[in-house]
């Protein structure tokens, strides 16, 4: 029996799913659905592919939601995390299977108990970060478990960034991903961990500042900072007596100082609107954000010098020099059609400076690092996986988002997952299969140990 | 003719202006309907005065709000600032006056025309702070320019603070107003104001450390900090030229620096939500807000010395004692019956620690300096206006803010207003009449000029 699969999406971040979804489907004799606002970008990716087929979708159209869904026999919903509430509902409606690449919302959460009593698997969090960072901490984590090992110490780290062969600027960073995601990250709330067995609480004004370092043999050095509220998985990866827990995102050393700087100004501020009539060239930005005090006492500063003063930096300093390269002290009247905040500013800058190139790589790097005691004895062991894509068309971080979706559909429709209610891959049933299958891929973990 | 005044809340902001209008009932042939969610409280500050009656009234029943507003000849709405515009649309559709003593939201600004083709006026900013600051600054301004005055700077500053004889604390603070609108003052988004030509932005992560200082006579130093967005008030009173425009808040010297802290910190934040099961005590809090390295490098420090580090500062400074007074350092456990945000947490300490007491008196100071250009000279007027309140059921600020709003409902009643749309208070046929009731309430400004 010919199973239909429907994806819910067709932007950049389907490209890998809808590739894996196509190639395994003759064997597997599924065909795929692909529904966008945007018919010919749908089309597009099918490519006259003859077991795809694209269609016209508008996730506010109940019925056309409903009718989509009810033809389906899996779904997959590539949506703004917003949206999945809504075709959560429908999969409900018709009972049907439902994958995301999501956080958990919490009204998602409440449809636990409906899931599980229809017998039905809403699996969230099931793509790279969060995803893959749930499984492949989870099976390390189990593993040393069954050695009998205590875990002290649990940090895992993710970053989606560029290859050293196509890093070419001093940020060390490119857009590989939604750009005001990357603008924007961190402002949603205060970021919470535990350390030494105390909650921290890092609130957005500083969360640059509080960075570790980690060394990826044969990349060299990544600063993490914390990454929003860490202490939900302490109960998830069943480790509640661990004293320091932290989740965090992954950036080349010197990029969180520069980024503070841009936080401490205030331009990634995402209210303020700025009127286009005030014809502000760059520099003049930069200068209104500075404290009018020290504009005043230091009258026959550069720009630069008086930024270096409020950052308490010399102006010479590595973030003065990734400030001066993103052009935010030209002389150059800021292109603006209508009122934009400085965040917007800030976005349309980088989206320039921090484009990819046409031969371009992007990388993910995924770190995990557990402190445990063993035999009366410390240890710490490292995992760490690093993939590189192949070109802007063809990302890691595409590959790494879709294919442990793409596999665990397959999975589903193969009756090889014995799962219901609203879950996230934690599980052995879940996490091996798919481990075993990313590293036929090229994702694998490298495992170090220290004493 | 006898005619009927609606107010519509009767909280502590309603006091002055009930009493306003009781008083001044039988002279000018009114009536007046006092209603509010809790009828108990109508009633009570209606007190059985023959020309007062209190109704329940629910802003939420649109039949009940028509009817009350259909029966009077003028609507004064001192609700929460959100629910005007429900009022103003049925004061549309009756025909009716309106008075609120809030800031004019950009929603209520697009009903200035059909407030005008009714003939009909929406008096918004009617209060204190907006209210008596526009009056009072207007005329100041018009009588300098009537004697030909450039104005090179304007500042127009206010502060609700309490009187010296009753400045028990080192915070030189009491609460006389809304708590929790002083515990989240300024997170709402980046400050903006005008200094020598150019637009200054303040975010909120460093507004409190952006202060000026200034003297008023006999009553020492006051520290003023940006107050929202002072732009938009440059084409309101008619400074389009104007170099440097800045409105802001006054405090007592010292107390930004101490607010900063808590600001830096991070317990302010209104989002995050700690767990009771925590059972946090005020320093275990302060703790899990201090960056972890601080804590990490300097173990044997106490909390108030890692404190200081982390501000840098000395862990006897004025900010540490501050803190230390409001008993953000004890070893008592936090109450909480519920999970609370840190501005809820800090607002239950606060409101112990900053209570008025039976005989405390509270202090409105509002200041306002002109710097002009006469004659070919550089002038300074300040215009500074000091009212004390008598106890803390009749306070300067309720005084301040309902004053105004009677007034101008009786210039209405007695068609001594010629205006229609909505409005602030900014012409001379509004300040003029007003000004000059109000100074025979105790409510004047003294000019000192220098050169």
């Amino acid at each position: 029996m010919t199973r239909n699969i429907l994806v819910l999406g067709a932007g950049k971040s389907a490209t890998a799913l809808i590739k894996y979804l196509l190639d395994n489907a003759a064997a597997n004799n599924w065909t795929l659905t692909l529904g966008d606002y945007d018919t010919a970008l749908a089309t597009q990716k099918i490519d006259n592919h003859p077991a795809g087929k694209a269609v016209f979708f508008d996730v506010n159209d109940a019925t056309l939601r409903s009718q989509l869904v009810s033809k389906a026999d899996l779904v997959i919903s590539i949506l703004p995390a917003d949206f999945h509430y809504l075709v959560a509902l429908d999969c409900l409606q018709h009972h049907k299977h439902l994958i995301t690449p999501s956080y958990v919302s919490p009204r998602e959460q409440q449809l636990d108990a409906q899931f599980k009593e229809k017998g039905l698997l809403m699996m969230c969090e099931m793509g790279l970060d969060p995803g893959i960072d749930h499984m492949s901490l989870m099976q390390t984590l189990h593993s040393l478990r069954n050695k009998g090992a205590k875990i002290t110490a649990l940090r895992s780290f993710c970053g989606a960034l560029i290859a050293p062969e196509s890093d070419d600027n001093p940020w060390h960073y490119k857009f590989t991903w939604a750009p005001m995601n990357v603008v924007l990250a961190g402002s949603g709330g205060t970021a919470q961990y535990l350390k030494n067995g105390k909650p921290k609480y890092i609130p957005y004004n500083r969360l640059f500042l509080v960075t570790e370092t980690h060394l990826v043999e044969n990349y060299g050095e990544f600063e993490a900072y914390a990454n929003r509220d860490s202490l939900p998985y302490i109960p998830k990866y069943g480790v509640e007596d661990i004293p320091t827990f932290v989740r965090g995102t992954l950036r080349r050393s010197g990029f969180c100082n520069a980024w503070h700087a841009l936080v401490k100004l205030g331009l990634t501020d995402n209210q303020l609107h700025i009127d286009p009539a005030a014809k502000f060239t760059y520099r003049q930005l930069i200068e209104s954000f500075l404290p009018p005090t020290y504009i005043e006492e230091e009258e026959e500063l550069t720009t630069q010098e008086q930024l270096a003063s409020f950052l308490e930096i010399d102006s010479d300093n590595d973030t003065i020099i990734k400030l001066q390269w993103l052009g935010l002290f030209a002389n150059k009247v800021i292109p603006m059609s209508k009122p934009l905040t400085p965040a917007q500013i800030l976005l349309d800058l980088l989206e320039q400076k921090w484009q990819l190139h046409p031969d371009d790589k992007d990388m993910i790097v995924m770190l995990h690092r557990f402190d445990y005691q063993l035999d009366g004895k410390p240890h710490v062991l490292t995992a760490t996986m690093v993939v590189k894509g192949t070109d802007p068309n063809h990302t890691a971080i595409a590959a790494t988002v879709g294919l442990p979706m793409g596999i665990l559909a397959k999975m589903l429709l193969n009756n090889q997952v014995n799962l219901s209610g609203v879950q996230i891959p934690i599980m052995p049933q879940v996490y091996q299969p798919i481990l075993t299958e990313l590293a036929q891929h090229g994702i694998t973990f490298t495992e170090t140990e220290a004493e």
